[in-house]
């Protein structure tokens, strides 16, 4: 007796463990840390941010495959995977777009059919702990259709017109947004497709939030920020010095 | 013939140069350094936070005073004494209170009257660049009542509820503010003495916003970031270490 003359009798198909996926949007220009190389391509350590990136990704346990978006043009998605190759694990290259928004929304197209969760990553972010990719993971695991790693603002803000202060903002509520964000890939995707891509998000849970789909929050790490600045990089340098 | 005779006859006295005046309260506890020291004696680079702050202050060419307001109490107040004793320029310790903003009111009752430019400042700036002392007594001096160094908020900005993102706030107009804040100090002085004891608030320059009166931003600057954790500590150790 073959399953396709008599499905209903066939014993309940183990559903296909679904998978996690990570997208890296890497054809940003980052001219904050100097012109001429693409940020994600700067040097920490003697390797790119994007490597530090990647690697943090495949070491987490509980992502499967890691797909860069190369800044356009052969040239870019060559060099990305010249300084992938020798990384463990999954990962892929693809051409990204004009801006983050489409470079994500073209590794999320490309992304295997069994890939139930996305998680979208910084490059620049390059010293995000392992923990704190399992921990987004987790939260999407558990049902939310949408994770931010957020941490409170400690600075006391204002808001200004020109050199004008208008208010002290009530910061208690206020919370500084981080990378991994993690997604069930249908809403990401419902997300993406209804994007305006004349007024991009400032981040893929801002376009969630337009559909009005609930997002929620984990506790960030302080090692999980962004390196836009040469300031950024002597933090940098003192974070992975104390780690080895 | 004597002046106390012949008033209108007089010479016209020339005005008594105005003096700046920077306070520094130091009485907090900053427990997420960790228990036991209070914050501002906290050690970097082998010396106490507050003394490389005072040091800043005193090497600023246009600060004629600083006066710290220690931990309340003769203990608080003679150890602060002892750590400044060393340092060239006028400093002055007084007695802090309960709050950094009972502190600052102490410390400003106590100026001489010919300074009628106030700075406040956080120990916990301990790296904050003598430029940008400068910049602020300058925008005083060019005839702002209150001037607050700020930098641009680069992170996205998320408001939550519990763990729940209700909105993304648009970032362009908000500002994170740093010190030192620069007063014209009848303002100053009026603004603490409207001030609220039972809910004060977390900058000096928010008082003067509660009288409906002009604060002024200038550009701030990195290396003028609070030091409050060890994660900021480890920043500022490779500041230093670059500077030296």
């Amino acid at each position: 007796m073959s399953i396709s003359e008599h499905p209903a009798a066939a014993p309940a198909a183990r559903p296909a463990p679904s998978r996690v996926a990570a997208i890296v949007p890497a054809a940003g220009k980052g001219e904050r840390l100097g012109p001429g190389v693409p940020k994600a391509l700067r040097e920490l350590g003697g390797l790119p941010l994007l490597v530090h990136a990647v690697r943090t990704l495949i070491a987490a346990p509980s992502v499967d495959l890691v797909v860069v978006a190369a800044p356009p043009g052969p040239e870019g998605v060559t060099r990305v995977q010249q300084l992938l190759a020798d990384l463990p694990g999954d990962t892929r290259v693809v051409a990204g777009g004009a801006s983050r928004q489409e470079s994500v929304a073209l590794a999320l197209a490309t992304l295997p059919a069994d890939c139930s969760v996305v998680l979208v990553h910084d490059a620049a972010r390059a010293l995000t702990p392992v923990d704190l990719v399992e921990a987004v993971v987790g939260a999407v695991r558990s049902g939310a259709e949408a994770v931010i790693p957020v941490l409170p603002v400690t600075d006391t803000i204002k808001a200004v017109e020109g050199d004008l202060v208008i208010e002290t903002v009530d910061r208690s509520r206020l919370r500084a947004v981080q990378t991994p964000q993690g997604f069930q890939r249908d809403v990401l995707a419902q997300a993406h497709a209804a994007a305006d891509p004349y007024a991009p998000a400032t981040d893929d849970a801002g376009l969630v939030e337009a559909l009005s789909r609930p997002v929620r929050t984990v506790p960030g790490h302080a090692e999980a920020f962004k390196i836009t600045t040469p300031f950024d990089l002597i933090l940098a340098e003192a974070v992975l010095r104390r780690r080895r």
